[in-house]
C-alpha cells in the first residue's frame, strides 16, 4: 500500500477523468480470452514479465515489440498549434519500452488518425518523426494514417517499434537484480508523454498561461510542457552488453512503480532520489498534487534506470557519458524487501498497480 | 483513368465523410519530411513498394511488419452490441498483409482505445481476437489499452503484426508477374473491414433495418456486415515456397486496384470475375453505387489474389484446398499493358490512387 503524505484536497489521476483501475479491470477480461501462444512453427513467444516491450524468438533471431500511443499530449499540441514535438515523442515512447530490455531498434510503423487531415500538421509531425528516428537509429518501415472524424476527435498519434539483440545479446529482463546492486538515474527533460490529462487538468482549472513562462522559467510553459521523450536508446545500448547491467526500466505512465514491475522478489531504495525538477515543482504545486501521486504518474525528473552491479558501476558511467548521458548518476539501492521507496518524500509503494 | 459506368446519382467514397485525395497529400506532406532510413547495425529496410507490410533485414533474418486499424466497423459493432467479430478483424486486416508478401505470421500487438472501458465489451475483443490469433497461428506479444475519453469515441481498435520468411523463403513483391500468368482469387465473407464509413452512411439512409435480414438473406442485415475478414494466412503460407507464386494481394481498401500497386508495368485483366455476391449488389443498389466506386471501395466478393505462372495453378490451387482454400479459382489473367480491367463491368483503372 502506498503511504506517502496525504493532503486534504488534491487531484489524483483518477479524478481528472482516468480510472486505472477500470481500465485494469476491463483489460483483464480481455486477457483472460486470449490464448497468447501461436502455433508451431511461427516463432516462439518468450515471457518478458513486467516488460511492455514484447519478445518472439524467429530461428536464431529474438525480435522485441513495442507499442504505444503518445496519449492525450497530442490535445495540448493542438492548443499550441505545435506537431513537431509529439510526432518526436511518437519514436521516444516506443523506442525506449525496446532499451528497457536491453534490445537494440531497428523499425518503427506509425498510426495516425485524424478527424480532419492537415498538410501542415502531418509536415510537422514528419519533422519530429524525422528527429526521433534519427536520435533512435530506427527505420521507418510504413504507417497508417487514416480520417476517422466519427472515431477520433483531434489527431491520434501511435506507432509500433521493432527492436533486436545484436551479436548474442541477450534480453535484460531484471531477473538477475540482487541486494546491492546499484541503481543509476538518467534524468528526463520534462514529463515527455505521461499524465496529460491530470496535467492539462492542472494548467486548466490553475488558470495558468501556456504563452507565457511559469515563475523563474524561461521558455513558455507551453513549450516546457511539450517538450519531446528524451530517447535513451544510444546510452543502454552502450551498456546492454555488459554482465553487470542487471535491469532497465522505462519510467512512463506509472512513475517509480515501474521498478516494482522489474522485480517483486526486491526492494528499490531510491534513497539519492534528486531533487524535484522545478516543472515538476511547479506541477505539484499548482495541482496540489501529493507527492504520492506526482511520483506514481510522472517521472520527477528520472527518465530511464538501471540497476548495475556494484563494480560496474564506473564503467556503465563512463560508458553511458560517451553515448549521450553524462548526466546518469546513482539515484539508490537495492535492498532485500519488496517494492520502491523514495525515503526523502516519504513514499513506499509496495505494488505497481 | 476509371472509365466504369457512371449513373446520374449515387455516392462516392468522399461524399461518405472521407476523402482520400486530402488524406493523400497530407500523408505525402509528412514523408517529405521523413528519411526513413536507420542508423548502421540497426537493421536495413528491404523495399517492397506497392505493399502494406514493410520488411526489414535483421542479421539472416527478414522481418514483415503490419499495422492497421479496424477503422469505423467499430460503430457498427457498438450500435448492434457485438465486439467479437471486430476483435477477430483486428488480426485479420493485419496478418493478410503480411501474407501479401508471403510472410508467415509470427506475433501480434493490439492497441485499445475508448472512451470508457467496459469489461464486456474488453471480453468480447477478447474472444475474437483470440479466434483470429488461431486461425493465423499468431501469439499476442503485448498491447496498449487506453482511457482517453478526449480522444475517441467508441472504441479504437489497431494491431501491428510482425512476420518472417521460414527456412530461406524470399519476399514475394510482385516483380516476377509476367504476362501469361494466371490470377487467382480467394473468396471474401463479406466487406471485411473496408469501406464501412461509406457503408454505414448507406443503411442509414436507406432506412435498412439491421435487425432483420435484406430481402434473399438469411441472417440479420446486421451479422451479414460484422462477419470478420477471412484470414488467408494458412492457405498463403501453403503455396509461398513454389517459385511460380509470382505475385500476391490482399484486397482491402482501393479494392481491385490493389492489383495496380503491386506491378505497374503489367496489365491485370479480370475477365473471369465471380458473379457480384447479394451482399454487395444489395449494397450498391441501395446505395445507387456505381461499378467504378463498389470496385474501387470494396473487394466484391475476392479478398485474396495470387499471381501464378500457369504451368503452377493445379499444384497451387490443389494446396490452397488443403489449406482451406478450396473455393479458390482462376478469375483473371496477366497481358501486356498497365492497370486493372473487370471487363463484365466495363471497369478499366489505370492507377492505384
Amino acid at each position: 500500500m502506498p503511504s506517502g503524505r496525504r493532503p486534504r484536497s488534491g487531484w489524483t489521476y483518477a479524478a481528472s477523468g482516468v480510472d486505472r483501475s477500470s481500465i485494469s479491470t476491463a483489460l483483464r477480461s480481455l486477457l483472460r480470452e486470449v490464448h497468447p501462444r501461436g502455433a508451431p512453427g511461427h516463432g516462439t513467444p518468450v515471457a518478458a514479465p513486467g516488460h511492455y516491450a514484447g519478445l518472439l524468438r524467429i530461428g536464431r533471431t529474438t525480435v522485441a515489440v513495442s507499442t504505444d500511443t503518445v496519449g492525450t499530449k497530442v490535445i495540448l499540441a493542438e492548443e499550441l498549434g505545435r506537431w513537431e514535438e509529439v510526432g518526436e515523442d511518437l519514436v521516444g515512447v516506443n523506442v525506449n519500452d525496446l532499451a528497457a530490455v536491453g534490445a537494440r531498434t531497428a523499425g518503427l510503423v506509425d498510426t495516425i488518425l485524424c478527424a480532419r487531415p492537415d498538410p501542415g500538421v502531418f509536415a510537422a509531425i514528419g519533422r519530429g518523426l524525422d528527429r526521433g528516428l534519427r536520435a533512435a537509429g530506427c527505420s521507418l518501415l510504413g504507417g497508417e494514417t487514416a480520417e476517422v472524424p466519427e472515431l477520433v476527435q483531434h489527431v491520434d498519434l501511435g506507432a509500433t517499434a521493432v527492436g533486436f539483440f545484436p551479436g548474442g545479446r541477450r534480453p535484460i529482463l531484471g531477473r538477475s537484480i540482487r541486494p546491492g546492486d546499484r541503481i543509476l538515474g538518467i534524468p528526463s527533460v520534462g514529463p515527455h508523454a505521461n499524465g496529460y490529462t491530470l496535467l492539462r487538468r492542472i494548467v486548466r482549472e490553475s488558470k495558468a498561461d501556456l504563452r507565457r513562462p511559469r515563475k523563474g522559467a524561461r521558455r513558455p510553459l507551453g513549450e516546457e510542457l511539450l517538450r519531446p521523450t528524451r530517447i535513451y536508446t544510444r546510452a543502454v545500448d552502450a551498456v546492454a552488453d555488459l554482465p553487470g547491467v542487471h535491469g532497465l526500466a522505462h519510467i512512463s505512465g506509472g512513475g517509480v512503480r515501474n521498478l516494482v514491475r522489474l522485480n517483486g522478489r526486491v526492494a528499490f531504495d531510491l534513497d539519492a532520489w534528486p531533487e524535484t525538477p522545478p516543472l515538476f515543482a511547479w506541477l505539484a504545486a499548482a495541482g496540489g498534487l501529493p507527492d504520492e501521486e506526482l511520483f506514481q504518474t510522472f517521472n520527477v525528473g528520472v527518465g530511464f534506470v538501471l540497476i548495475v552491479a556494484r563494480p560496474a558501476v564506473p564503467e556503465v558511467a563512463r560508458r553511458l557519458a560517451r553515448a549521450g548521458a553524462p548526466d546518469a548518476r546513482v539515484i539508490g539501492h537495492v535492498r532485500r524487501g519488496t517494492g520502491v521507496a523514495v525515503p526523502a518524500h516519504g513514499l513506499r509503494y509496495a505494488s505497481y498497480a
